[in-house]
């Protein structure tokens, strides 16, 4: 199953095959593909003129969201008047519209799919869309076992700077023809009723993802929400000492990954140790993203630690352990990916040597027994980031109700 | 305002001087301070015996708790029966209860806090708390016109990995005498019913975050969900070729930051161009864990870029750029925690030098027309990756209804 976190699993050999991704004949029409000079600058869209596209005016009818997808800013009114909609019921699947074509041009990721079977799933959002796939990714997770080898296979389509109600009601008559649950996050109430009504209208089922949270909010606080979506240009961001704190740790991490720079332990908030493949570096990363200067260090067979280590406060290093079938099974599809055949002996994914590499690494947590040791084998990234932070939190807290504090 | 996102932004220079966080004087119990020795290994939990806490039955209620989150499994049914919860109303504020204080003690991060003032609002998960902290955070940015200066302060606390009846009821409780609103995700639905059924007895105002877009999915589907909480012992995960895809992509984005290695730009799904402090970095971090390879070439007055990124495919290369100002505003606090006085004048950080390099980027993207320029002022890291992917997928799947699609 396609998931969206990085998951150090107990997985079988095989399930690291590299399984080659069905690729589909183009459907699109063939004038499409011609090359469009995309620019994205603050300058006004040339696009219409450059792009050849048999149905222009369903191009017309996005280029103002084109334009907002390009990063540049509209004006427009913050609260919009009663706008009428047009909202005929779409058209049935059978007399499908050439531009609303969906995609079969993979390129090897996610957007490499084929869309024939499975369950559509349309999220639309006015800002980035990541609220919205965050939550359907994590509601996904509950149908783990209808998703798992795609026998029941959902596909998602995220919808992202939908500001204007035009391109709204063509993705909801668009997921009408498909079929498709949608679920949305839209900040303008009107874009939100919108929305709900068409859904209601066209017989889509829907969800707003963050109606409720931002009601409950607002009679929290007593204060109306803003209706304004992320990007509008009545909302700023000011650029605060968190930004320049979060770039620093991102830029640190970076610096301070696979043992490097062993000087600089001491300005770390948090120091992972483990032995190769016990996810290190993508963990920092995730830790990075969140706020925290991060160093990792490798422990190798052999190979002294720096000294360094030793002579941090033990209160922020965390041990890295896993299971070593499955860091042998990892290991070997490292070393296949790195180019080595399978019948190359290898001592990084030998048994023996992966055994004894976690063996040496026991002892030295032994001998630290400050340090946390964190059972790595078959949690996400994400996972292991929640309980390194818990922990950490918990230290520098020292409350007994363990929670990780905020204030904005 | 404390923002989860990273913006470059229309900063005002003032806004970038060292604020101190306030610290406050420890309020836990003295004995809580001494250090317990936290052991995350499979074996179980000698805690209880180690830690030295006047009130050890708060700590026994934890315990099952802590170990969650300490990343062992526990051993429990899948769907629970019914439980018996002590459901009294909680006691009021002023009988206040040692075990449940708020941590006071900061560390100069989110958790630094000061909680008198302000409102809050409690998150529980039973898994990371992710979900469930994006989508308040995403929700808070709807108020930004009331937080902004802390003008209506609002104090967030994530519970995770709370998988038990007893804990759960701890937390409403104590929401119930803070006034909290709380916000949850919690699988199990009995755990979600009883969470619903105690916050409306003891007039806690809740939201659940999951519930809805998961129900919406079983009907859509056809299938129920599975009830599991995250870290449950029956879900599993497999370790597909996704997760060496993302791992891969992150190692790969390190490894060709600033400009490192131009010979393998050929092996990056996307080159982001700029000149230094427009963002590329952490941009990069951010698509890399979303799975794209990203390389990032910086773009210096005087400095012949690589041959390599100009014979790469040219539909992969992204422009930044940014407005010169807040570029130079940018500058002088980097220059300034990098420990330059104010007074000293630097090529880096002065405005005709400035300037004369974004003319210079500028000469630059206007030779290569294909690649896209994306203006990033005043736009969070999130809000320029989901431009990069917008425009990367729609040239990749050349469909009029721009989508980011993803198989499960």
């Amino acid at each position: 199953m396609a998931s969206s976190t990085l998951s150090l699993s107990d997985l079988v050999p095989t399930s690291t095959s590299s399984i080659p991704n069905p690729k589909t004949i183009p459907a699109t029409p063939s004038s499409v593909t011609t090359n469009p000079t995309l620019r994205s600058t603050s300058e006004p869209s040339t696009e219409p003129q450059t792009r050849k596209l048999k149905s222009s005016t369903q191009l017309t009818r996005w280029s103002r969201a084109r334009a907002i997808r390009s990063g540049r800013k509209l004006e427009r009114p913050v609260h919009r008047t009663t706008q009428t909609i047009e909202m005929k019921p779409p058209v049935s699947m059978d007399e499908g519209d050439a531009t609303l074509t969906l995609p079969v041009i993979g390129n090897g990721r996610e957007d490499d799919v084929e869309v024939a079977g499975g369950k559509s799933v349309y999220m639309v959002s006015d800002g980035t869309g990541w609220t919205v796939e965050h939550s359907v990714n994590a509601a996904l997770g509950q149908f783990e076992h209808c998703l798992v080898d795609r026998v029941c296979p959902v596909n998602t389509h995220l919808f992202s700077g939908i500001v204007d109600m035009e391109p709204l009601m063509e993705i909801i008559k668009q997921a009408a023809k498909e079929g498709a649950l949608l679920a949305y996050t839209l900040a303008d109430p009107s874009m939100a009723e919108s929305a709900k009504q068409a859904c209601k209208l066209w017989g889509v089922s829907s969800t707003d993802i963050l109606g409720p949270i931002t009601e409950a909010i607002a009679t929290h606080l007593g204060v109306s929400p803003s209706g304004l979506p992320r990007w509008a240009p009545e909302r700023t961001y000011s650029l605060d000492e968190e930004y320049f704190q979060r770039i620093e740790a991102i830029e640190f991490t970076i610096k301070q990954d696979d043992g490097a720079l062993p000087k600089n332990l001491h300005q770390a908030d948090i120091i992972l140790a483990g032995v190769s493949r016990t996810g290190k570096t993508p963990l920092s990363i995730y830790l990075a993203q969140k706020g925290y200067k991060v160093a990792n260090v490798p422990i190798v067979m052999g190979v002294k630690l720096p000294k360094t280590l030793f002579e941090v406060d033990p209160e922020k290093v965390f041990g890295l352990t896993i299971n070593h079938v499955v860091l042998q099974t990892i290991r070997r599809a490292r070393a296949k990916s790195l180019g080595f055949g399978e019948d190359v002996k290898s001592n990084y994914s030998e048994m023996d040597n992966v055994k004894e590499e976690l063996d040496f690494a026991g002892r030295v947590f032994a001998q630290n027994p400050v340090w946390p040791v964190i059972e790595v084998t078959g949690k996400a990234i994400e996972e292991t980031a929640a309980i390194v932070l818990r922990l950490y939190h918990d230290r520098k807290n020292r409350c007994s109700m363990p929670r990780i504090s905020k204030r904005y």
